[in-house]
């Protein structure tokens, strides 16, 4: 399997964690921002939707979002709940990311460190991302404050995919990580998990 | 099982059209906009992130999340496709319409329908809206000029999560709907499907 991949990006990092936690290898294209590998692979037509990551097939089928990517390689894995109610809770936490969590998270972050999102990074707009992005944090806190994991009692998908903007937050994205401890406990729980890999791994 | 709907909106429309199409009795409670009976679902902390639609299970548990509800209440039934790779297609269109898809084709519908919205509905972010989502038609467009549905070769969850929307996108939101004829013929074939409902079902 071959995955089209941006390196800087918390929804590639997403699937490049999930294969690594479980010992799935895929042939990585890196398509970084404004690089000439990322305009191959448009022009190409290797992307659907135009966007990162893309996950191309041995039998040359090409999967989109990285939610639904991270359902196929989690599927049947450790990652994967046992019952339909806990699968449907973790994909609940996953539409719930990238309805929610990606546009304001994810986004203070790219405003803030790419060079070519500084126009859009007004002062106005930082702050209101800053507000909405703590209220997202709390709905996370008050959740992990009674329990380890997002769903039932083991890591899932919706472990994986909501760590890969979270883990950022503060550094990248100025979040004050300090309002949220259980938040915290739940990051260096990802972070231990066996197999884990940096953004930069 | 109960579902906490609001009658007029898209999200909550997808699980009741599903149920229908599926034969699965729901017992319904309706909250709009402003009603005492949606502040009651909120007090009650019956409402995971707040939010609609809401489906409270048997035991107890509360699923969230329209699209997460459709897989809880799809997965079996002959919308749930039976391949590993075709269900990713489909995650892929409902992630897609939760990122991309509703936040300005709903969006624009709502800013035109609901009073409380007004105020939120200036000109230029309506005219943006409408590029945008002109855009969005186009990427299904480009789809269904091939094939009957959105994944493999049958109706499936993707379907039923698209059309809640889309099928308002012209007479609610003012998108010019002629330009889009494959998207109108999928339409009409999700609307022949047996059991169908409408919005006002
Ligand atoms: N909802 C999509 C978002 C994909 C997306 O927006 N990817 C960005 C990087 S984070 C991208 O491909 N940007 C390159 C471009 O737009 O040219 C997902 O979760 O996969
Ligand atoms: N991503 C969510 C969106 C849910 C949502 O925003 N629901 C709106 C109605 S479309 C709502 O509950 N509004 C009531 C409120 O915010 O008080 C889903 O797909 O279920």
């Amino acid at each position: 399997m071959r995955l089209y991949s941006m390196p800087s990006s918390g929804n590639s990092y997403k699937v490049r964690l999930l294969a690594a936690l479980t010992g799935q290898s895929l042939d990585r294209v890196d398509c970084e921002y404004g690089s000439a590998a990322l305009q191959q692979a448009k022009d190409q037509g290797a992307l659907p939707f135009g966007k990162l990551p893309a996950l191309r097939l041995d039998d040359g089928t090409t999967l989109a979002e990285s939610n639904a990517i991270l359902c196929y390689l989690g599927e049947g894995t450790a990652y994967w709940p046992p019952s339909r109610t806990l699968r449907a809770q973790m994909l609940g936490w996953m539409f719930w990311e990238q309805y929610n969590h990606e546009p304001v998270i994810a986004v203070r972050q790219a405003l803030v460190s790419y060079p070519h999102r500084a126009a859009d990074a007004t002062p106005d707009r930082l702050a209101d991302l800053l507000d909405r992005g703590h209220a997202l944090l709390s709905v996370m806190e008050d959740h992990l404050a009674t329990q380890d994991w997002l769903v039932g009692d083991a890591a899932s998908l919706a472990d994986i995919c909501l760590y890969a903007y979270t883990h950022s937050a503060g550094a990248r994205g100025g979040f004050d990580m300090n309002r949220f401890p259980a938040v915290r406990g739940w990051l260096a729980r990802v972070a231990a998990l066996p197999g884990h890999v940096t953004i930069d791994g």
